[in-house]
């Protein structure tokens, strides 16, 4: 298997070695052989050649079987000519990496280091699909004296495809979507929410569909998050959604992401994003990291047993109580990472 | 003072009149004569005529001294031609409205009904500035048979008047401002950046100014609440944001809000919306909305010590547990907006 990692700025290359490490105990393990390559992205790429998304690094994710993204940016690279994010968006939608997921288990162990209620959060099972082609983040952007403009796009088609890659995740699931828009106000929420219904009622009439608006559903979140299974919602309101659920299970240090095109490899990544204050100094949780290879090996690879594998030692890590600082414990970032491969072995 | 209320749908009739019986014991007290004047609304007005903004409404709020509107919206107006939301954002864009300002207090009495733990919520003291006649809530739209788009816009004129009523309010509390964007995406958020951080050197040297990501703020704010004093947002990332913490003080349904434009009258309303689904039973909290009137005396009729006195009996009836079920109290809107009278007179 060809895998590219991406290590990126700041906490970046910390957790991609976490990952990698880890990936290599499955191959041992399962006798299967990873062929690690790492690429330029982001800040470290602006650095090196003064483009946040080489072309090396655009073909050799083409070309891989699946991708690992550490993070991107940093205040390092505020103000200058291209940012870090840039290489980001470039890569996501050369890869036509149109739905992300972030799923989303409040650990029983850690449900009392929520800034929640531990009633409220206990038990919250959940993943999030979050469109990642369309919306604001691709449209037109002007800029005058007077003022400044972006566009927020949808079509039909790209409505369609993620809403049915959440509905077939709901069939695996407990069978209930909630479509997030803001149909009150906006368009392109209007069109989302008459498209959602339509792929619902003609191909997925069992699943439960409901309908909420952003606004409300970012209170709903807070006051009762048991109550989601899948949650499907555009680019802009996914971004938002998911980093405010992303503190409910006590530290966004242990979220793991894939993102996910119609076919070829898929890119994972832990969503804490580069963290610069901590970088390289042995401090990041790599548990998001270290759970968004297990993503890699399940969706991407089709290792299905693999990726049990490794949730299985995160949550006997977790369970143990052998964590890093976020959490409250005492490990650095490569003393977390060595207890998930001690539980593997 | 001429005062225009504007009912509207759902438990927006029952609040209306709960704020509207305070707003008359404060005249009696003080001495002021209010001529309330009762106009339609949203979903009520297009039963009535057929338009959620009918010209006698827009005339009579625009000749008024200070506006209070209850609620609009409910499914019954659903897949309808017009939508009574229309009318909200019609009467906030005629009447020039660019601020709207949400305090949030958390009330100690009450921190334990909050999702979040007490030890988090206890002592927040935060006011949201959200721009109000901008964004994509006024762009351009369009619909083909492909898709669908909205525009977002801001002029620099919308961003630095906005700034400047979050960095005066500022100076008057803790003197710090956090100004919420999505610049690493949006050019409309880059330009807003530059203009608050222009704005703050120029005229505002003295006031503590810090940008946030939108998406991490979705998180800070449900860690560290206690942290800000001033949240200055462009329309969308407002709604979304001050939802969002509207639950951090137990109840949505406790939360005033006004919304001023340069000069003229201002409108007020509570934050909770028509909750249809309680509607005609007696049974909303009319708390948010007596709030408001008091923020309508404060703003548009500069009556400081009558708001004040509202504000004091609030506290002191949240105090003495007299509250409505949203709250786990038994009293009913009247009943709950009686004791509110009682502790003013
Ligand atoms: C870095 C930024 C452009 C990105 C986004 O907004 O998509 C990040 O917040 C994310 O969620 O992956
Ligand atoms: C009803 C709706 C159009 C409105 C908005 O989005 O502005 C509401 O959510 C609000 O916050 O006042």
């Amino acid at each position: 298997y060809n895998v590219v990692l991406l290590p990126g700025d700041g906490v970046g290359p910390e957790v991609t070695s976490a990952a990698r490490s880890v990936l290599s105990v499955i191959g041992d393990f399962y006798g299967h052989v990873f062929n690690f390559s790492e690429h330029l992205i982001g800040g470290a790429a602006i650095d090196a050649t003064g483009d946040p998304l080489p072309d090396a690094t655009r073909e050799a994710c083409l070309a891989a079987d699946a991708v690992f993204l550490g993070a991107v940016g940093g205040p390092k690279w505020d103000g200058g000519k291209r940012r870090p994010e840039e290489g980001l968006l470039a890569i996501r939608k050369a890869m036509g990496l149109f739905a992300n997921l972030r799923p989303l288990q409040v650990s029983p162990v850690l449900a009392h280091r929520s800034p929640l209620k531990k009633e409220i959060v206990e038990g919250v099972d959940l993943i999030v699909f979050r469109e990642l082609t369309g919306g604001v983040y691709f449209g037109k952007k002007t800029r005058d004296e007077k003022g400044a403009t972006d566009l927020c796009e949808y079509t039909v088609v790209e409505i369609e495809r993620v809403a049915r890659a959440a509905f077939q995740t709901a069939q695996q699931r407990r069978g209930k979507v909630t479509s997030v828009d803001k149909a009150n106000v906006m368009e392109t929420s209007r069109l989302w929410r008459e498209v959602v219904t339509r792929i619902h009622a003609e191909e997925y009439p069992e699943i439960t569909l409901e309908h909420a608006l952003v606004d409300s559903m970012a209170m709903h979140l807070i006051r009762k998050p048991r109550e989601y299974d899948v949650i499907l919602t555009e680019n802009m309101f996914g971004d938002i959604l998911s980093d405010e659920i992303s503190v409910l299970g006590g530290s966004i240090g242990l979220l793991p992401s894939a993102s996910l095109g119609t076919e070829g490899p898929g890119l994972f990544e832990p969503i804490h994003g580069s963290a610069p204050d901590i970088a390289g100094q042995d401090l990041a949780n790599p548990i998001g990291g270290i759970l968004s290879a297990a993503l890699l090996l399940r969706h991407s690879l089709k290792l299905e047993d693999e990726a049990d594998a490794i949730e299985g030692a995160v949550a006997a890590v977790l369970a143990s109580g052998a964590v890093t600082a976020d959490l409250g414990g005492e490990l650095g970032t490569r003393a977390a990472a060595d207890a998930v491969m001690d539980a593997l072995r």
